[in-house]
């Protein structure tokens, strides 16, 4: 097995986005991160870099020179994963492909159609590959729904029906300098959109993704409803489609009670799906005269794409490998930093577990009598 | 940072708990696996290894040899992974701990209560360090439960209703040669119990973390609906606590439509706690007389310990973390097996993108008229 | 205890709501049904009416000739219900007003809002009372969450979301005879709209009843998604309130998996609300900052307008007949106490949802063009 | 049509159950009340009766009395619905049995099992017939459950779980002065059972009801967690059922959190079912090998049964009172039109509800032992 050489621009000390990338990147154990500019503050990036096991030599404070440096050095990276703000992503991804490495680029891909169609260029004289994040195109039962909607079992679409609401912008946060809220509501960093760069985005394309359907046109109704921000906090969307397919969108930061509520509903003259990010493992489907259908994520009969997608069994929510982690973790506390923890079961709990087994075991056979237990 | 050097026993080609031991691992970084005995068959062994990338001098086929080799040797593990069947864990457990070096065992302890003494009369002679790997205490909401009961939230525990039901065995799986199956009915690998042991030790350790309760007695009624099974698919559980307080459990691996449906119910005098395993990111509190509150992985306000244990904010199920790492392998897959994809959103999507908030922005600067696409 | 004197127009043999509204008018037990013009077919009208109990005297097969002998008689009827389908609403209920019989009309009020307007006109040359059966809002909770905005707890509204989604016309089921399908996809006798007046109505008046806000505008794209059908059966409409609320309905008969599927969902800037009538007995509202809460019809602390239309405690689901009760009992109250109401709808609401009709028409012929309120 | 005289004992004002007998009785308008000895304080009774429009000279303060005149007033009522609390039930039934008038009992049928054969041979020796109101047996998607299984479509039972939970009595209530809490937690009163007798009683049925099964044996584990209370308000109960089927209860009062969560789940070797009470227009079944499937009342290609039960389309959420009013719906068919019905709870259901609180009570008392059935 090898692994890809992998570097980042972006991610550093206080970035969110970053970390999640290096833990995807971590899950199938085909990456390796060797180089990252991982910040434009030079003593910040080489301390970021310190802390992910990163070489001094390969932490650069200016990608420009990380993508030439990168480029020409034996046993130099082969992707980067882009991960700044909005505004970095052309500029970095273009001097990565200029330099024949691959780049992986967080979304939206840039501040402007126009200023994307630079990475669109440099792309034709490269022969490198662009890979965007657009993450939600990674959960198995949204490949389940696009290959059933392929399969023909929705027949033809009629109407999509997608939302991605939240909650956190219900305030004004970006005023207390917050830093995730201050660039995300700052047009010169995120090049104008708020909830629709940010998250309507995501809805876009995870639509297109699963039924095939580009829009032939859209109308909006943006509005931004706190107080002096400049960027819209909520959307509503519609969407045209070939064939009289229809689309609405709804988008928003401020609804109070929703967390990361992306949900995508699609009928077509057959059926109908849906589908909620926040319970993942979970597709419902109605066929045409048919009774709701509960199709999970690791069960039998699904498709090639879903299954190659999925790591553990039906029944075992994917956060199931991350509590597995946190107890892998905190041995990690105990063993190298001799931090003692009560998290952690101990042989006790083991001779008790066998206690449960064989009292569970003698109580049945004497017909349920009571059992005590002298541990 | 450090990255502890860990070894496996079991886990090889084939296995399922070994696979997940090793993401949890890797997830956060914190450990490197080095060397294995990752199955008795020579050949398997070395094979299974190679593909983990673990050099051919560190792949043994005798636990006992890894134990004495790598204890003496400069740069030699410092835990052990022993993710065999039931049957083996003991000999293993003890092999590792006299030799000195730390365990993380998998549950159940053994294939007896009197086989898992040994264990312990082993770390009373060792400096070496067991942990037992009940993975579902990892849960964030399940340390915020615990915290809550800690706290006096609940009051005085009244009654403690568990349950973890399935239905992979319905039918006499084990007939067909499946590998999980057969084992885990029989009762000389597991040691007599059958879904009792497999999962129903899961549920009495959860409840036992959650609550800090210690079961006086038990009683149990348990039943084998399969023809011909020789070890319980059916359990029903009375437990007696301190106090007054009773619990009741139900462990089934027969009930037809549950995949992996682990719940815990618990009920004091000051309030009620709701937590089901296949949606970990919910849990439910009603406080006597109030209403019934849902607390999700992430919010604000959490105890230290559900913090500590969350590594994406709220509304993002930790799948999401898996669906990000589907795409760094549809990635990899793409940059070393030049196996083209499909699934990858690439520059035109990126684009796409772009023109959906200009359009968005556009459409709503023109009160909400229709803006097509030219892409 | 005394009865009110109850006629009937429309709901003979065969119909569908009429016999809801016979039920909804017993469960409380404060009326009497002793006259009736069930059909415009004598036969039918007499057989009906000797089904229920009616005399053979008071079975009428003309409306115009039950109100002026109905009028004159003692012991005549007080009230009629008219629950002929719509083109018949407005011609009955001026015979009733203009005998000095009050009325109690299904939705929506006419084919036109012209023709509305007779309604209207009659009433203010009348003694009669007017009452529209917009039956959702009967629902305690749904009264609950208008008492909890006008007490503030959401604050000043941002954004309204309503869906009102089926799914039985999926195919073209009135080209089989099915008399509900048939009238209601007949222009002539609904007027014009399809799936917007027949459950559109119901969701632009129950946002209106719980929010308090009039529409100021609306966009609409209307669609007909089965071949021949010359009615919309999808709509997205959006609205706009004053002080820069929006709103976004999405009203379907063809989204395959949907049964009745009305849901409200609001947003202020100090909490959010969530309600679904296919389980009216909850009622999900999160305060700014907060958690979740989930409100039950029933509990303790509900506002009075809620327990006032409550029979059963918490956790017995109460049922759509029950709310249909409600209104019935309300008008009891206005027409033997003397006791006014602010809860049942009334020539206002049924003209506003003629303009709902119409502008959404009018809007979607027109690209989605704004179309103003003018009432 | 004619409606049958109906005359009532007991639900005067301040009663909670009468009021919802009267209303269940209304809602297919096939009853008239016109008698009752609706309290045994004289005045109360005739306040109450004036309310309910029943004429001076039919309310009576004694139900003995009533039972004598009205046997042989012509025009007399034809049933008598019995609504006091638990201890009165057998003598107003036998006063009215033996005076030829039908019976309609509320749950449990009495104080006693030894009291409750009383009933049982005065109907050996009377004309009357005798029904008891296990209202949930009136839902129609429970009678789909039990169409299902009768049907196959479970194959073999293997296991019952049923749940009836609720937390009113979470604090001593009763000590208030509140009327419900403190004869349901009176012995004297109840005939020893609390929470079991209740609604242990119910769970019992339905799941007899539902199954076809009857109990061989059950063990329990009763508690009274409120000091002072003399009844259990939490019970853990086993079932054993012939060819080696199991069913595991519980029955709660004190479950912070829940309001009337009656809940049953029934898994055979060929698929599952589960339906909860506060969502009873949904069933879940789920098929050996296949998904889960939502169906619902209303929906097509329900059974007869269940159909004959639904009054209104699919999403219309059907609630308590028409279940309530089913079961008046079938008495009246068996009274009118000589109809057998096999829906209907009978004098074996009420015996086999009394042994079943005594032999909880018993098994309990002796550390849950094991206690046969002998009925």
């Amino acid at each position: 097995m090898r692994r890809i050489k992998l570097g980042m621009v972006g991610g550093g000390q206080g970035a969110f986005i970053g970390a999640v990338h290096r833990i995807a990147a971590r899950i199938d154990d085909r990456y390796q991160l060797i180089a990252g500019a991982l910040s434009s503050d030079p003593e910040r990036a080489a301390a970021s870099a310190a802390e992910l096991g990163i070489e001094a030599g390969r932490s650069y404070s200016s990608f420009t020179e990380m993508a030439k440096i990168e480029a020409k050095k034996p046993g130099g990276i082969e992707v980067v994963a882009i991960v700044t703000p909005n505004n970095l992503h052309v500029d970095a991804a273009v001097a990565f492909l200029e330099a024949g490495i691959h780049v992986i680029c967080d979304k939206p891909l840039s501040i402007s159609l126009a200023e994307g169609f630079r990475i669109k260029n440099s792309l034709q004289k490269s022969s490198a590959k662009f890979f965007l994040s657009h993450n939600y195109t990674g959960y198995p039962l949204i490949r389940e729904a696009r290959d059933m909607i392929a399969a023909g079992k929705l027949g033809r679409i009629r109407v999509v029906q997608a939302e991605y609401v939240q909650d956190w912008l219900a305030e004004p946060l970006e005023t207390t300098g917050q830093k995730q809220a201050t660039w995300r509501t700052d047009p010169k960093i995120t090049g104008g959109g708020g909830a629709v760069g940010d998250i309507g985005t995501h809805a876009y394309n995870l639509l297109h993704y699963v039924t095939g359907l580009n829009a032939i046109e859209l109308a909006a109704d943006l509005s931004s409803h706190v107080h002096g921000r400049s960027v819209d906090d909520n959307a509503h969307i519609w969407l045209r489609f070939p064939c009289g397919a229809k689309g609405q969108l709804w988008i928003s930061q401020i609804a109070i009670g929703n967390e990361n509520a992306l949900r995508l509903r699609i009928y077509g003259d057959r059926g109908g799906l849906d589908w909620e990010q926040e319970n993942p493992n979970v597709l419902w489907f109605t066929p045409l005269g048919g009774l709701r259908q509960r199709i999970t994520r690791g069960s039998s009969n699904l498709s090639q794409a879903a299954s190659a997608a999925t790591r553990i069994p039906a029944g075992h929510p994917e956060g199931y490998l991350e509590a597995f982690a946190t107890l892998y973790s905190d041995i990690a506390d105990v063993l190298i930093n001799q931090k003692p923890s009560d998290h952690l079961p101990n042989i006790m709990d083991g001779l008790d577990g066998m206690w449960f087994i064989e009292a569970c075991i003698a109580s049945s056979k004497n017909n349920g009598a009571w059992c005590g237990r002298n541990l």
